[in-house]
C-alpha cells in the first residue's frame, strides 16, 4: 500500500497482512478489546472484515459471534458491520450506532453500560474475564516499536497489557503530526499499590508521547487510510442558543458572586448541539484564558483554541466535523501544544476531576420535579447510548450541570417529569437544570424546593400546569412529604406515551 | 464545674459561661454548624438550653428557628430536642432522629440529603450560603489554645473556619486520652489551588491532632459532663448472620480466584445489625492483618482490633456501646495506636477511597430486580435517614456491596423489587447483593442476566415467582429489551403495600 513508511519497526512490518487474515486470527467466543472513542481512533478493515467472515460461518450454520469491549462509541465500520452480522454476544461500555442499540433493543445483543472511568480498572480487577486479543489502531510504529496513538486512545494501554495478543491496524489517514499530542499514563497499579494521580492542572503531562507493546504479542499489522466517523457539524439552533445564554449567564453570576475564579474552572463538555452552542457562545464570552478537561473534543474546541479564549484542552479523544479534521491536519504544530489525549481512566479520573474542580455539563433524557437525571433510557426501558462519562463528571465537578430541550418529538415528550423512568444520575449529583425555559439552580435547597424551582424555570409551559398539579396533589396525598409521590401515578406519563403517543 | 481543668487556654477560660447564656447569642434564622456525627461528639447542653429558649420565644409569638449542618446524625439532646421546640428550619446532611424524620416527613422541616464527601466542600463552595455560628464539641483545650477532638471529627474544621463565631462545649465525659488519635488535614482548599491527597494507605497521617480556632472567634465556652449517645449492642440475629456467612465465603473466594489479597482490602462498613454480623464473622474468619478505611467505627471494629486481626481502623467517628465506650475508655493508649478519626470529606474522599481500592460493605432498603439501590425513602416518598456516605465508598471502592434481609414488616413487604420506589444507587454502582437467601455477584452481567441473578440468588422464595412473572411478562412486552419494565405495572408492589399493607 504504502511500502510500510509508517512501520519502522522491522520486526512488525514482517507481520503486515490483509485485514481478512488478521480477522481469521480472531476465534468465535473472543473477548476483543478494540480501539474507539466518540468515532474516533477505532479500527477500521479489521471489523469488517471479521463481519464479512462470520456471516460465512453463520452462512455455514456455525454460531460465531465475540464480545467486544471499546472505549467508547465507535462508528458503522466496526459496530454497525459487526451488530448487522450479528456477530456480537456481548457489548460495553458505551455504544451509539443504530443498529447495535436496534440489536440492543430487540435483546438480540447484551451490553453492559459502565462508568468510563471504571472499565480500565474494572477489567484489570478482573471484573470482565480475560481479554483476548486487542485490535488497537495507531498512527504509526516507531523504529523501536513504540506505538503512536491515533485520535483517541481511549482504553488502548489497558487492551493492549491485558490481552494475549495484539492485531495493530496502521492508519496512514490519521494525521502523523499527532505524534507528541497524548500523554499515556504508566503508573497505575492495583490496589493496594496505587499512588496519587500527579495532575494539578489540566496541562500537566504525567506520562509518555507513546504506547508500549511487547512485539511478540503483535500477531498482525494491517495498514489502513480511512477517516474517522467524521460528522457534519450544523450551526446550533435557537433552542440550543437559549440553552447556552441561560447556561452563560449564570456563569457570569458566579463570577459575579465571588463562587468562580474569571477564567471559570476546566470546563467538561458533552458532545451535541447544545454543547456545541455552549462552545459558540463562549467565544463570544467575557471569559478568557479557559482550560477543558474533559472526554471529547468537538469542533467548538478547536474554534476556541484557535481564538485564544481556551489555552489548553485536555481529553481522551476528537470528535470532529470533516471541516475541523482538516483544520486540526493543516495546524497540528499549533493543535499539539494546546491539547492533550490521555487514557479515559485520566480523562475521567474522580480523583482528577475533583481535584480540578471540573464544571460538568451534560445533556440527558428526562430530569424529573426533584432533579433526578435519566441520561440512557428512552421510556424507562430502550437503551439509547450509554452513561458515558456523565456521572464522573456530574459525581466528581465542582458543579454538575444537566441540559435538554424542555420538550421532544414536537411536544409530545416533555423532558420534565414527575418521576424519571430511569435514574442514571440522582439528585445529589445534579445541581443545575437548563431547558431553553431558563435554569433551575437546585444548590441549598431541598426536594420540594427543587421541585418548585425546576417547574417553574425549565418545564415547557404547556406541561407546567399538570406538573405542578401532580406536585401538589402529592403534596396534599399524606404520604411522605420529603418526596412526595403518588407512587401509582408516578409513571403515568410514561405510559400514557407508550399507549398514546402523547405524554 | 471542675475549675476548667480541660480548658488550659487562660484566654478562653474567660469565655465559660452556662449552657443557656451560650445558647442566647445563637438568633434566629442563623445557620448553625454543629459537631456530631452517628451519635458521637455532639453538644449536648447548649442545643437542649437552645431549644428552651426556642419554645419561649415561639410561647410568645415569635417565629425562631434556625438552619442545622452536621457532620452525620446526632442524638436526642440535639436533633430530639430542636426537633420537638420546632425550631430546626433546615437540617443536613444526614439525620437519623425519630423526632426529627417525622417532622421531616410531615414537611414541616426542609431537609437535605447530601453525600457526606460533599458537605464541607459544598459549604466552601458557598452552596449553601454563610454560617454564622459553628458550635462544636471538643475533649478540652490546650494553653495555646488548640483544640482536642471528642469522639468524632465530622465537619468541624469546615465549621469553625467558616463560622463568624465559634462556641465549644468541652465535654469532660469523653476520654482525655483521644488527644492524638486525631489527624486533621489542613492541606485542603478551592480549586484551581487543590492538591493531592497524600494516603497511600489506610495508617497515613496527613494532618495535625487538633483543631485550630482563633481565639477570638469563640464566643462562648460551656462545660459538660456527658456520655455519647451510645446504643446498646446486641448480637446479630440469625438472619444478619446468613447474610454475613454469604458475603464471607464471597471473599474467600475472591482471594482463591487472586482478585483480592490475603488480607482483603481496607474495609468499609456501615452501622448496625448486618455490619456486625460481618465484622463478627471476620473475628472468626481466616483474614489476618486487615485494615479498615471507614465512616464510623462501631463494637465490632473495636474486638477486630482487640483480637489483632484487625491491624488499624481509620474513620471520622465512633458509634459504640456503653459496654465498648467503656473498654476504648480503659485502653485508650491501645487503641489511639491503631485508629486514627480524620475529617470526614477526607474519611469519605473519592481520591482516597478508589486509590485504596476500599471493600465497601453498606445496607439498604431495597433493590430492584436491575440492581438499583434505594438506601433512603420507604415506599418512594418517607425519608428513613439518608444517603449518608454509601456513594462515596459504593462509587469509588473496588468492590460496593449492598446487604439487606430479604423480607421486611413480617414478610408484607419484599426487599428484592421490580422497580425501586427512589434511586440511590444506580445499577452502575452496585456490584454485589446479599440477603439472607444469597449473594448475587453482578460483575460483568447485562441487565436482564442481573435480573436472573439477584430473583435466584436474592429474593426471597415467597416473591420469586411474581418477580419472575413481572420480568418474563416484561421482557415479552414488545417494550425496549435491555432493561424490560412493564412502566405501568413497575412500582404497583409499592402501591399496593400503601393500600394493603402487603406487597
Amino acid at each position: 500500500m504504502t511500502n510500510a513508511t509508517r512501520i519502522h519497526c522491522p520486526t512488525l512490518r514482517n507481520r503486515i497482512m490483509s485485514a481478512s487474515e488478521a480477522a481469521a486470527l480472531i476465534p468465535a467466543g473472543a473477548n476483543v478489546g478494540m480501539s474507539g472513542f466518540t468515532g474516533a481512533g477505532y479500527p477500521k478493515a479489521v471489523p469488517q472484515a471479521l463481519a464479512e467472515h462470520i456471516q460465512a460461518q453463520h452462512a455455514q450454520g456455525d454460531n460465531y459471534r465475540i464480545n467486544i469491549w471499546t472505549g467508547a462509541s465507535t462508528a458503522p465500520e466496526l459496530d454497525g458491520a459487526l451488530a448487522e452480522a450479528d456477530g456480537i454476544e456481548l457489548r460495553l461500555p458505551y455504544q451509539s450506532d443504530p443498529t447495535c442499540r436496534q440489536k440492543i433493543n430487540e435483546g438480540q445483543m447484551e451490553y453492559i453500560d459502565i462508568h468510563l472511568s471504571h472499565v480500565a480498572q474494572h477489567a484489570w480487577f478482573g471484573f470482565f474475564g480475560k481479554l483476548d486479543i486487542a485490535l488497537i489502531e495507531v498512527a504509526g510504529i516507531t523504529e523501536d516499536g513504540k506505538l503512536i496513538p491515533s485520535s483517541s486512545v481511549g482504553n488502548n494501554k489497558t487492551w493492549i497489557e491485558q490481552a494475549d495478543k495484539v492485531i495493530l491496524e496502521v492508519n496512514y489517514g490519521q494525521s502523523a503530526g499527532l505524534e507528541g499530542m497524548h500523554d499515556v499514563y504508566y503508573g497505575t497499579a492495583l490496589p493496594p499499590n496505587r499512588r496519587p494521580i500527579q495532575i494539578l492542572q489540566p496541562d500537566d503531562r504525567i506520562g509518555e508521547n507513546y504506547l508500549r507493546c511487547p512485539p511478540e504479542k503483535i500477531i498482525a499489522v494491517v495498514e489502513t487510510n480511512a477517516p474517522d466517523r467524521n460528522s457534519c457539524f450544523s450551526e446550533p439552533d435557537e433552542i440550543s442558543q437559549r440553552i447556552a445564554h441561560h447556561l452563560l449567564d449564570f456563569f457570569e453570576h458566579e463570577v459575579k458572586k465571588g463562587r468562580l475564579p474569571e477564567n471559570l474552572l476546566p470546563l467538561q463538555s458533552g458532545v451535541g448541539n447544545i454543547a456545541n452552542a455552549v462552545l459558540a457562545g463562549l467565544e463570544e464570552g467575557p471569559f478568557e484564558n479557559l482550560t477543558s478537561y474533559t472526554e471529547v473534543l468537538q469542533d467548538g474546541m478547536l474554534s476556541l483554541l484557535r481564538s485564544g479564549k481556551l489555552r489548553m484542552a485536555s481529553a481522551t479523544a476528537f470528535s470532529l466535523s470533516p471541516e475541523a479534521n482538516q483544520e486540526l491536519a493543516d495546524n497540528i504544530d499549533f493543535y499539539r501544544s494546546r491539547i492533550i489525549l490521555r487514557p479515559q481512566e485520566i480523562s475521567n479520573h474522580p480523583e482528577v476531576i475533583r481535584r480540578l474542580g471540573v464544571i460538568a455539563m451534560n445533556g440527558m433524557i428526562e430530569a424529573d420535579i426533584y432533579g433526578n437525571v435519566n441520561s440512557t433510557h428512552i421510556m424507562g426501558t430502550r437503551m439509547m447510548n450509554g452513561i458515558g462519562g456523565s456521572g464522573d463528571f456530574a459525581r466528581n465537578g465542582y458543579l454538575s450541570v444537566f441540559m435538554t430541550p424542555s420538550t421532544a418529538k414536537g411536544g409530545a415528550i416533555s423532558a420534565i417529569v414527575p418521576m424519571v423512568s430511569h435514574v442514571d444520575h440522582t439528585e445529589h449529583d445534579v445541581q443545575v437544570i437548563v431547558t431553553e425555559q431558563g435554569l433551575a439552580d437546585l444548590r441549598g435547597l431541598s426536594p420540594k424546593q427543587r421541585a418548585k424551582t425546576i417547574i417553574e424555570n425549565c418545564a415547557h409551559p404547556d406541561y407546567r400546569p399538570r406538573l405542578l398539579d401532580y406536585f401538589e396533589r402529592a403534596c396534599a396525598s399524606g404520604r411522605g412529604m420529603h418526596t412526595p409521590h403518588l407512587i401509582g401515578e408516578a409513571l403515568s406519563w410514561h405510559q400514557r406515551y407508550e399507549e398514546t403517543g402523547q405524554m
